[in-house]
Formats: structure tokens, sequence, C-alpha cells
């Protein structure tokens, strides 16, 4: 077993043109063998639209994908649908998430070294019947863990982050905070980026909520009542944790050099950043799973399918970085 | 009348090097003619230890600024203290505050075209009496203003923010805004743009608070209950104000090119991208203000006076921006 699987994501969306973009680049860009999962149809239609040559190996089973990969997009199974951009419907929900459940099937039984997912519509899988918020949460119950076990990571070249708070008011996000969210959160990521990365002792940058880290309790109180005992946990229990540190400047080039992760107290703090540094190059990477799990950090983008314009940077990153992660368990 | 007046800045911080480094380059880098109120001995020690050669003109009034200019580093006024890079104490203060007092004057009485404040310790300023939170304030007071007709703008090169509030913990931020808040600042904010950046119709992009814009409603309601009452009231009075933006993709690249100004709901979601796209020449700038006021978006950063290694960009970018402000309201 040696290569990466692949969700197609909604046919109307543009993860499929640009799984066939980085198949295209696969040599330029150095990727790791992976296939699809299902929509065969799919993606030679939306590589053609695309201007692109990418011949499609049906094969019968994962173990074929490495030695097909050179030549052709390799396919696993015969679920398939329409190629059509820009009008997404039921049945084109439908067949994301049996891609996306089977792809994950192949990862639990280690037929695939990770799973890769494209961007799917919440709101679709919704109307379907899906029973998860996202697909984060659907990986943790499918690896039959608490959905807070599964801990979001954000990552660009210049920059990763991991959210302690996500999708919430932000007038709640104080409520929710605890130390015992937060020194959760950053185990899962230190050990993530040990396990995944290979970073033997990760550094970890804990954010502040309030401006100026609350400039001595002036502007709030969070930073000494909850996130300064979390760092002393962290610390009593080997974890490299330092903080909190005043957001605003946490994220400069300078800021960034000493640390591996920021630990941010709330979905903009951590995605605000990143999406301003690097906004073609982010992935989404789920840790704490038994498998290996990260996608492009964008969404079905439906106003642009079909159209070329879709940037693959992002897939193309979190094809690379799968590959990498899924090499550094091997290693272990 | 046709210089700037500079303040000194606290004698201990990095303030009085970096106006002596920005008159060495006054013209690599094209800035207009500017004076620097009282602290003679302190510039010239700060050139010296900096290894700057800066002779310094004692000129009887801010009149002779502009000639003087070329051959010397213009001061006005007798003010003066020690240098004592990195040992703030109450005299340098003082000193700081005189400074910035006799600048005020003089920008109120058209003597000088404009201010740039250099960097004041606020704690050490609270100690000898100073009754205002900041510099910000104690110039609406100055201008008497009330406190709110002041607005805070953030300037790099990249990216021009307002923060609807600023120095109150996250929690409060809900509840602080209101419809009229904001449409108080951006108002504000697009007559300054106008007036002292020649934007004829200055394009404001209003921020969302909550992640997603709160996604319809899942997560929070302040979008539809205040920010969308503001920008429709906004747009009633012709100023062209859109939003509410998801605020991780309003800083993109792409993003950015299409407004003028961001109107940020809280203080890290304007300065945290600010500071990450351009941590070195970020100007503060307060709009609404009879006078035109600038600052580099940087402290005293005592720790480092003295030690040749501040880095000048924020000066020379404060002093070119009020430059170019005080030339629009001349053109005006």
């Amino acid at each position: 077993m040696s290569a990466l699987a692949a969700s197609l994501g909604d046919p109307a969306g543009i993860g499929p043109e640009l799984l066939c973009e980085a198949w295209v680049r696969r040599e330029a860009e150095g990727l790791p063998p992976f296939f699809v999962v299902g929509g065969a149809r799919v993606l030679a239609e939306a590589a053609a639209r695309r201007g692109l040559d990418v011949p499609i190996a049906a094969i019968a089973s994962p173990a074929e994908a490495e030695s097909a990969f050179d030549r052709a997009l390799p396919v696993v199974g015969d679920i398939d649908g329409d190629y059509t951009p820009g009008q997404p419907d039921p049945d084109g929900a439908r067949l994301a998430l049996e891609s996306l459940e089977q792809a994950t099937v192949l990862a639990l039984r280690r037929e695939a070294t990770g799973i890769v997912t494209a961007p799917v519509s919440k709101a679709l899988l919704a109307d379907i019947g899906f029973a998860f918020p996202g697909q984060t949460e659907y990986l943790a119950a499918s690896c039959r863990l608490a959905e807070h076990d599964a801990v979001m990571m954000l990552a660009s070249p210049q920059l990763r982050t991991v959210p302690i708070t996500i999708h919430v008011p932000l007038a709640a996000v104080s409520g929710m905070l605890t130390e015992e969210l937060i020194v959760s959160r950053a185990r899962i990521a230190a050990e993530g980026l040990r396990r995944d990365f290979g970073i033997a002792k990760p550094r970890l940058a804990i954010a502040a909520l309030n401006p100026h880290a609350g400039e001595k309790g002036n502007f709030g109180h969070e930073e000494r009542d909850i996130i300064l005992p979390a760092i002393a946990t962290l610390l009593a229990s080997g974890i490299d944790a330092s903080g909190p540190h005043p957001a605003d400047a946490l994220f400069t080039a300078h800021a960034r050099s000493a640390y591996d992760v920021a630990l941010c107290m709330y979905h903009d703090q951590a995605l605000i950043p990143l999406k301003a540094l690097d906004f073609d190059n982010g992935v989404n990477m789920t840790l704490g799973l038994p498998i290996v799990r990260t996608s492009p950090d964008h969404g079905t983008a439906f106003a642009i399918a079909g159209r070329r314009q879709a940037d693959p940077g992002a897939t193309i990153a979190a094809i690379r970085m799968a590959g990498e992660a899924a090499a550094n368990r091997a290693r272990a």
C-alpha cells in the first residue's frame, strides 16, 4: 500500500478539476501517488473542460495505484455521475458523500496511506441527510472518536494555526474557553506535529484573547484566569508552550519564526493571518485521527467551477502534506 | 508655513533616533520637511549613538524649518533633557509630554502643516498625571472634540483599517457595537480618505463580527441586527459601503484590491492583518481632527533603544503620509 486516496468532492464544484490539475503537475510538484475514489466520468469531463490531457486508469484496487499513477490518474470504484460545473444538485452531493465514505474506509483499512478530501457543499449534504456539520466531524465519528478529539489545523507555507473555538458567535467565545479545552487541543496539536511533521519538540505559541493580552487585566481577565493556567499545565507536562501572546503581534514574520503552531482562541484569529499571508495554498489538516487527512482550505466555489479559474495551489499543497505526514508515520 | 512638527517621543525610547534616521534618509525617501519640537541634545546624542551624522539647527520659529531642513535637522524650542536609552524616567516622560503639547499647539495655530508623534510610554505619562489613555484622546481634547470624533486608522502600503471598538475585552465587543457607532466611525473614515488621501469616493469594506459573517444567523446575529442596518444607512447617505464581509477572507490580496479601508469590529481584527502583512511600515493616523496627525504604529521599544536595531520604516511612512495629507488639505 503506498498511495493516498482522494475523495472526489462535489462534482459541480472545483474539486474534480483541481485533482486533475494536480495529477498533471505531479512531477513538477513532486507529488506522492494518489488515486481518486469514484467519478471517472466526472474527472474526464472536468479535465477536458479545463483543457487538460488526463487519461483515467480504472484500477481494481488501491494496490495498483502507485504503478498506474505515472501514466494516468487512477480511479478506484465505479460510483460516478454527471459533471455539471456550477449546477449543484442532490445527486452530486450523494456522489460526493459516497466518495468520502469509501475513501475513509480505505484509509481505515490501511489500503490508502491517508485521505485528501475535495470540497463538498455542507448545505447540500445536510439536505440529503448527512448528520455532521462538516467532513472533520464525520471523520472523527468514522474513526470512533469523540468530536473534540479531532483537531483542525490550518497550514500554509508561512504559518500553522489551530483554532480553539471554531463555528460559534464571537460573543460566546469567552464563555466557551476553559483551561481543559486549551490543554486538550494543544496536546493533540503537539502530538500531531511530532507524528505527522517529524518535529521532535514542537513549539506552541498560545494567543491571547483580548487586545494587548488584556494589558494586565485592563481589558479582560481570560489571560490570567484561563490561558496562563493552561500554559502552566502544558509546560508541566513537557510541552513547549509560550504566551499568552498579544494576537496582533503574533503573525509578523519575526514572531512566526519562533513557533511551529499558533493556538488561537477563535476562528478569525486563526484564519485572518493565514488567508492574508497566503490565500491560495492553505491546507486544512485534521490532527488526532488514526488516519492522515488533509483538505484544501477552500470551498466548492461553484461560481468558478469549469471556468479554468480555480487555483490548484491548495489542492497540491494538501496532497503534498498528506504524503509527507503518511511518510512520517510510516517511519515512526 | 510648510513643515511638519514632530514630537520627540520618550527620550529613553526609539523615537529620537528614528527621527534622526528619517532626516538622514530625507532625500532617498522623498520626505517633506519636518522639524522636531525640543530635545536638541537628546537628538544629537541619539544620532551619535546610532552612528549618524545629523547636524542640529536650532531655529527660532517653524517658518525657518523648510530652508534649514536641507542641511540640518531643525529643532524648535529649548525644552531638552538627557538621552538615556532604555532607562525611562519621569523627567523623560515630562519632556515627551511637553514636546507633544507644543507640537499640537503649533499645528492648531497653523505654524506646522501637521504633526507626527513619536512613541511615548502611556504608563509613565499616567504616573506624571497625564489624564488621557493615549495621545489620540489627548489630541481630540486639544482640538475641542469629543473623544469619539477622533478615529484611529492604521495604514500600511497594503492595507488601511479602522477599528470600531479598540481597547476593550473581546467579550465586551458585541455589547458595544451599535449601528450609530459604526455609522459614525465610517463617516469620519470616508471623510478622512477624501480630505487626506484625495480619494473622491472611498470604498469602505465593513467586516463581519462572527465567523463566516454569522452564516445566516447560525453563529450570531450582530450582522443582521447591527452591521447590515449600518451599511444601509451609509449607502443611503451616499457612502460606498459593502459587507458585512467574513473577516477571514477580507485581507487577501484579491479582497484588498476592492476597497480603500476596512472597518473592523475589534482591535485584533484590524491589527492582525496589518501587522502580519507589514510589521515595519504601519502608520497610525488620526482621522476627524482639524489637524493632520500621524504616528509610527509601534511603541517606545525601550529594550532596543540606542542599539541601532530599531527599524525606521514606520517613522518614515508616518512622515510621508502626514506630508501627503497636509498637501491634500492645502489643495482642497
